[in-house]
């Protein structure tokens, strides 16, 4: 309700901001103490499993610092576990907590923000923080608006990741346009296949190899790019989602544009559809004697029909505007003498979200995607998943 | 929480389908009674003015029939407030029921639904409400996922409209894309004074025109096509939209896509962030000595900062499929004998949404503006408003 | 979350005032549509058989002016379905909505409430509301306050019921105390048996003799009284409630003091535990061959432990206040000039809450219970029902 | 929704059970990132000054093992801020976040509940959370129904008290009754100045050496014992809660019955109601020159009228049961046999809950009152508090 909870009866509640503890660090205290993020997921079910090298290898994905494309901020993202998962690392139908802690909160840094706290940097959102939050707003690298806080969705995410893989649901999200470099259409083997081959993510090895050189061109120049990305739900079961308003196809939508930087949502065909004719959109059903289902021979629909899932893939593209963070001179405004004021970043910054948002995309599907399949099944525990499955 | 309700502070709740009462028909009984929609608005302010006719003007502006563009289906969608409006047709701060007593359930239509109610029609939502509710779900003329049911939103964004006249913030929504014919871009003050003069609700009289003819020629074919609306939120103070996963941007997208049709959502520069780089996003801000305010010189953001209204206009566009009832023989399969079957609509559906879903569009970015006051102001009566809103 | 729904997944949402309409009479409209009350149940499985019939018996329960114990207002209370019941009288997961007009808005009544409207009525919310919504809040008649919203609640409860009734969970509330003349223990089947022989509900046809006596007498010197409704939910499975917030204990407290009038609760000994030792109040836990459960030997619990149901019967207890409008001269003040006034109530209203009260109660205990139910079974059709039943 | 969050916008959610930890204990990792409780506070306004020291306070109040009337389990309950506040120990407007770890998860503990997983412990909540959970569910030392689940409230409660204490409001609750040894009434002065002056917390110390010397006697016994506490809230503005299903009094009994051991709430007069009459009841308003207010001559009323507060002292008793760890021989039954067995608790409870469970109390009342304020004011910094504070 006041805005860091996502999801209904499977709940993700995230706290944390870019620069949690850098006030309250003491020698008495481990380092790990000091500050950083914290996941409480609510509404997991009984039974399933949980360590951390689970929830890390998800977290990896999003960790800065892997690559030339990266922002060269380093962060460790280590995640513990502390709260709801017990023996034989199993959960207990207890919420589960976990533990990011800062660390990278130097001196210098702290140093460097606090200095230009005045300056509006363009495209970020310190302003309107400041508008809603007053003179206390945090003004240390972008606070909450930062791109850490999305650690804590995916950390989330893993454990959404671990009840989808009991239920056969698959949720990959890859590159399919870099700064105006499109690849594409591809099927969920050929993305499964090869979208993490690359360091951009994209499942065409070849058109990968042109968006990085492009991106290293945007990076030498001291500027940033855009791109879309795709997503695909394999295994979801038809009649997920609250129909009139909590259509899946809503739920999605939300929790996909709450991430920094969503500019676009495309569900199946998208804004194709304006161009389009009934007779060229309409899917046609038809029963499949081998999986015993009704199907559709096509999917334009992208996997929802009144924004209810109806069992074929869920196909949804998002797009990522361009790193507000540029090494280039910038005019803006300073907010105590209102006067204009040239500005250039200290970098520390992705040039382009490309590369590490596809991780925050799968969490929040697989976050929206477990909610709803429990809002419809009322698990509790992982043993009576199967019965209630089928009936779904 | 199970889908019929929007808004959190400021909450609609709507109730109805299709045919409601077409079962209840009685002598006995008013007319009016037998059944039809119903919309309760908590946390409206008190002090509001409310008349059946103020809501009535916003439902004329959706209600079918009322041109060649339209449905042929004639529903009067007539409104009687029930409750929440006392002396002086003013509000009191209890929760405001309007109703839309059903008016057009003949009973021809009924059975010829009823004959239909095992063949699955393309690109409707009757198989996913199947898969959810089962054999008792409502197989007359769509049901809940009809587009009768957004009439309720419409009565309940009127109410959310009144809220905002008084304090200076207008919605207006228009046609810039009809089966691929473009129109654009349009200043807020082009759009205001010409959205409504022609029939498809274009502000460029001539590209209007040409949509006019070209959807004619597309009913004549007995087809349906999409199309792209475009929405604008006038005056909008800076602040609006909780952090992280309630942002201004994710609770309208939500509130968008929950919409029958809608496919994409694009905010500002949409997926056109895709092929750009920061340097050609990045809106200046400066400071406007005429308001006392900070502004920005370009609106690529279509107005959120992180999420976060920032006092600049909002830019939304929506894509909708063409609607799913097409005049033409499609395949589809029986239910019950999974047998493939050629189905052909017997009509009474809008050949494209485009002419009327630019009222549902602005209903839902109302209400999801309202919520979003009201949860930064607390307001509870009309006559706080003032000092509260100076203070956002 | 603005205060007129109550439930989660099966959810109840209100409106209409104690005079709906009192400023919308029009000769041109039928008067069942000047106003009055409606209730939207959200959350209803698809499957349910709903008819007016069923929820006016219910209604009928509540309605005042059927005995002299009564307030003589005479309210028809009469409810019309208008949605989400389709063929065969059956919900099909849609919203429920029924419509309550107001048949008692006198022109009478209403220039002597606006006669009044300075006078704090003492013990009426008037003032709250005032000091709430300001100049613009209701006047008349206690507004949202009155006892009219109840009606709602019952027509919410009776849906609530015909879910019960196919559970095999059977709620029921009556009288163990009025103005300090007590009845009972009584065990369910004594309780089932008697409790609406007599007027005032209490299963002890004696006590409830003198109990009616007391209050005729009170009557006569325009007094009021209090008392103490009891309540039991029979049938119940274990494993009902949401640790630690929301456990089935809290979400139960929540719905009853909701409850104009109500001013104590107590589950299972209530305050009783207070003088008693753990050696006192543990109840042992054994296998029970014929039900195949563990059962408890005794029930000092009242069928929760940790606030969870345990399987045996859910005891209640809640306090109603004397009503406050009593036929006596009263001292109290004028809001306009601040001078103290003598009042006296001109009459329409119950001499207690006892008689009628209980009708609430088993609606509120219903709809909470049910609630509890689809939150751990994901229902949304009654025929999965028993396949989700025995997993609970 | 899923039970760990109280609070609509100010918003408490708790994780962490018994025993967190109990079986990641590691020697690569410093023992306080073992497990713990976790407390995420979303909805603080920014501006609002947090310390560990701050928090430590009212967790001491707390914690057990510090009088010879605890439970000799010894729990350091040390406080971590993580995140949230920023410089000058000042809040952000991000949510807070606040880690407890575990302090005692000696293995002989762990091996004494794993023997004895199997039987039943009377009174307790292991049964009702087995039949909710299934086989995974947490059998150590009770999971989230322990007792220990309450540091994290009053974590939460602390900051709660922080806002509070700004606005003037105080809120204290202390014990009435112990083992049917009853004291009071109190004036708010009476119990602020006594209150704490004893092990028992009762403002009459003659009375409260009473209590003790009797407690002592029943822990002697290997017995428990139940007892009242009330609580109360002075310095509430009028006009807090949402009618008609979240009164304050709804909201705040929901918040109170949560507390384990809880069986009874009153408000004011309470169950006293059922013996009185109207005139009796009814406190008559006046207008107070001194503070320019509407007041009321008396306060049976416990400071809510209609449910919504009145100006006057919030009055609240809780009815507390004997803890159900008795170091007695009990009867039970194995649920893997289903053979009765005898049982004995290995200690490790407190004796009675009345010591310590009024801290728990106040945090719940302070946690439902700032939320109350918080959607009445819309507050998102502490420096808009004044004039929004005026207005309510």
């Amino acid at each position: 309700m006041v805005g860091n909870s996502f999801g209904r009866v499977f709940r993700v509640t995230t706290s944390g901001e870019s620069y949690s503890g850098a006030f309250r660090k003491s020698e008495s205290v481990p380092p790990e103490l000091w500050g950083g993020l914290v996941v409480i997921v609510d509404g997991v079910p009984a039974g399933v499993k949980i360590t951390s090298s689970i929830i890390q290898e998800e977290l990896d994905k999003r960790r800065p610092g892997q690559s030339k494309l990266h922002t060269p901020r380093s962060e460790a993202d280590k995640v513990y576990i502390f709260s709801g998962v017990m023996q034989d690392d199993t959960t207990t139908g207890a919420p589960v907590a976990m533990l990011i802690p800062s660390s990278d909160i130097g001196d210098r840094h702290i140093e460097q923000h606090r200095g230009n706290k005045e300056l509006l940097r363009p495209g970020q959102a310190a302003y309107t923080y400041y508008k809603k939050y007053g003179e206390h707003s945090d003004y240390l690298g972008a606070g909450r608006a930062s791109a850490r806080e999305t650690a804590a969705r995916v950390a989330g995410g893993a454990v959404a990741k671990q009840v989808l893989d009991r239920l056969g649901i698959d949720v990959l999200a890859y590159t399919v346009e870099s700064h105006g470099i499109k690849a594409g259409p591809f099927t969920y083997e050929q993305a499964k296949r090869n979208y993490r081959t690359n360091e951009i993510n994209c499942p065409d090895p070849e058109i990968a190899q042109k968006m990085i050189e492009d991106l290293l061109q945007v990076i030498k120049e001291g500027d940033s790019c855009g791109g879309v990305i795709e997503i695909i739900a394999k295994g979801v079961p038809a009649g997920l989602g609250e129909p009139v308003f909590d259509k899946l196809s809503a739920t999605v939508a939300h929790g996909l544009m709450s991430i920094g930087g969503v500019k676009g949502i495309e569900i199946g065909e998208g804004f194709g559809v304006a161009g389009k004719k009934g007779s060229e959109m309409n899917d046609t059903p038809y029963y499949d004697k081998e999986t015993g289902r009704i199907r559709f021979k096509t999917n334009r629909a992208g996997g929802m029909l009144g924004g209810i899932s109806n069992g074929e893939e869920i196909r949804i593209r998002v797009a990522v505007k361009p790193t507000p963070t540029i090494l280039q001179d910038q005019l803006t405004v300073n907010v105590q003498t209102l006067e204009p004021v040239i500005h250039k970043f200290a970098s520390r910054s992705d040039p382009s979200l490309v590369p590490r948002v596809y991780s925050i995309c799968e969490a929040m599907v697989r976050i929206a995607l477990v909610d709803s399949i429990i809002m419809s099944s009322g698990l509790r525990s992982i043993t009576e998943m199967d019965s209630r499955w089928d009936s779904l």
